[in-house]
């Protein structure tokens, strides 16, 4: 946890706050922090701040908090995702929040099972505290937005241009011959990529021309064919680096 | 699955072999062969091949193989890895072989904790399968060399050349300004790169200068402060990207 994340609704007016949760225990504990000390906060999908330990004791921690003016930018990639397997979803959540993601379309496809959509771990309840770990472990603000679709023509045809706007559309194919870093340095002026990462097994024949149709261009991260989530991760990072290059 | 990897020690002067363990499982319900087909296969650290289907029972599959010549090359990317918790280190195996790394050199550092060292996910035994699910999810035949180091400064003063060669070394610290890609790609010719990633907490500074006077230069993915496999992870993609980009 490298960020104290709190919720607006947990902030009084004035600025004090209690959080006797998890955050207490890290204030305790790996901090260290007593009275008067100094931390570094956030208000989840709002601006950083800083805020002064009021006190604390065995029940939790008083923080009195002041935010700057203005939240950080929504990070630059949204993915588009086949609903993986529930095990490899639960591990993907706090990954894709640390790395950066700005809103994630999770999809139905041909390959993707059917009681893939009835696990938990598609419940706000569940899998929002998994982003904000990852919010914490990363150091931002804004959760991912998320979204559900069980229908993946309707979604690609009408839905996605109101979700994801004028995102450079990527769908990554193991195989292929153009690189996802080179395909966004190749483009002047991308804003947005949208990343489109199909199921265990691929986008069928059909998926692809849809997609193929609605504008995405085909990537590779070249001949390797990755687990679901390895692929995520590997893509994300190449999207960001690609995007916000240090020099 | 997408390689069926067979041990050199079990396949016969003939090419034949019988498998009946997960790959006869594999074989059975998902490629769902029948005598007579034909299916790729690989010889762990030797070439690729094909193999056809000789007979299958409810005990096994056999197969007679025929192997290419040479094997693939070695991936150009090695990993320096500060011991990692056992459940980071577990996720960890099976991922960065189907990445694609070299060589794992896991080491020790003041903020690893003793205790990690005992696990079994660094005992081959455990290990070696995980990594050969990467190298078959990848369809890659070459089995990360994998060696741990107790002694920090031994291994990167004296050992470390041995290992790694004439890598360009490079150490991930988050918030840095130069980023790995960028790196990579301004030297000419790089055959091979040393990735060091430190434990959860970062090298000490003691550690960071002892890298960076064995030739390490520091390099960084951004501000976002991230898990040690979700680093892993991206770092291992970044460089490969690097190294050898598809136009």
């Amino acid at each position: 946890m490298n960020l104290i994340l709190l919720e607006p609704s947990e902030v009084g007016s004035d600025g004090i706050v209690r959080v006797s949760d998890g955050r207490a225990a890290h204030l305790r504990n790996v901090l260290r922090v007593s009275a008067g000390q100094t931390v570094r906060v956030g208000l989840v999908d709002g601006p950083f701040g800083s805020a002064t330990v009021t006190g604390l004791d065995d029940d939790g921690v008083g923080l009195r908090c002041t935010f700057e003016a203005d939240p950080p930018p929504r990070p630059r990639v949204d993915l588009l995702l086949a609903v993986p397997r529930p095990k490899v979803l639960r591990r993907l959540w706090a990954q894709i929040a640390a790395l950066g993601v700005g809103r994630v379309v999770l999809t139905n496809a041909e390959r993707v099972e059917r009681p893939y959509f009835d696990t938990h771990f598609l419940d706000p309840a569940i899998y929002r505290p998994l982003l904000i770990e990852g919010l914490q472990q990363a150091r931002d603000t804004r959760v991912p937005e998320v979204s559900i679709h069980r229908r993946f023509k309707p979604l690609i045809e009408d839905e996605l241009e109101g979700l994801s706007g004028r995102a450079l559309r990527l769908v990554a194919e193991p195989g292929g011959s153009k690189s996802v870093s080179e395909t966004i340095r190749a483009q002047m002026g991308v804003q947005r990529v949208l990343l489109a990462i199909g199921p265990e097994g691929g986008w069928n024949a059909f998926e692809l021309d849809l997609l193929g149709a609605q504008g995405f261009e085909r990537v590779s991260m070249g001949p390797r064919t990755l687990r679901t989530d390895t692929a995520c991760l590997a893509l994300l990072a190449l999207a960001h680096d690609a995007l916000s290059p240090l020099r």
